[in-house]
């Protein structure tokens, strides 16, 4: 049981993961943490420091993000009783709930094709 | 009419795309095409060309992608009566399929998003 348990830890899990194209941009599960860190955290500086990256890849990754979209997915509040923040907008506070809704819809989908991933991967 | 048409060819669709991971590989919608023509054209050169792709570069996706698994996605067979090629194994086969298949389930739960994304995507 106990080799068994180690041989599963060692063998990565198969998965399947969505990415979202939109104007000439790709949104997958690693920039939807970073903005959901970030509407949590209230900072780059911060959400960056979660994430285990530079605040100069954050900025990027949030950059491109935003090129998609028409419309600010949050925005940086200075001064007031916080001594400003970010904050995300309805917008970007919706594109994580639509991300994340979509990808629990493909997950119930990905049962056989993970199943069939599993008997056939390469075992390390 | 034809001015509309025009705009709409000049703004990138949204779309939705999936990738596998399998034994720290990758597959996406570009190795599959490429699987699959290999199958067909029954030579990494011809699949490469087809996908306006060099050979090594061609080669080392295969390779990638081969890499996941325990048993070979294709073989190269030498001499007989066509002069070798390369052909799919059942394997290989089973992949394109069961990619495929699993992406229309997910194309099937994706006109929500999709029609969001249309709905806030920046024109250029």
């Amino acid at each position: 049981m106990t080799v068994e348990k180690k041989k599963s830890d060692l063998a990565k899990e198969p998965g399947v993961r969505t990415k979202l194209f939109i104007a000439d941009e790709t949104i997958g599960l690693g920039k939807i943490d970073l903005l959901e860190r970030l509407g949590e955290a209230g900072s780059i500086s911060a959400a960056a420091r979660q994430m285990g990256m530079s605040y100069k890849r954050a900025w990027f990754l949030l950059n491109s993000m935003q090129s998609g979209f028409r419309e600010p997915l949050f925005v940086v509040k200075r001064g007031g009783s916080h001594r400003g923040g970010t904050t995300l907008t309805p917008l970007g506070a919706d594109l994580i709930r639509r991300y994340r809704s979509h990808s629990d819809l493909v997950d119930a989908q990905s049962n056989e094709i993970l199943a069939w991933m599993r008997s056939v991967q390469f075992e390390r």
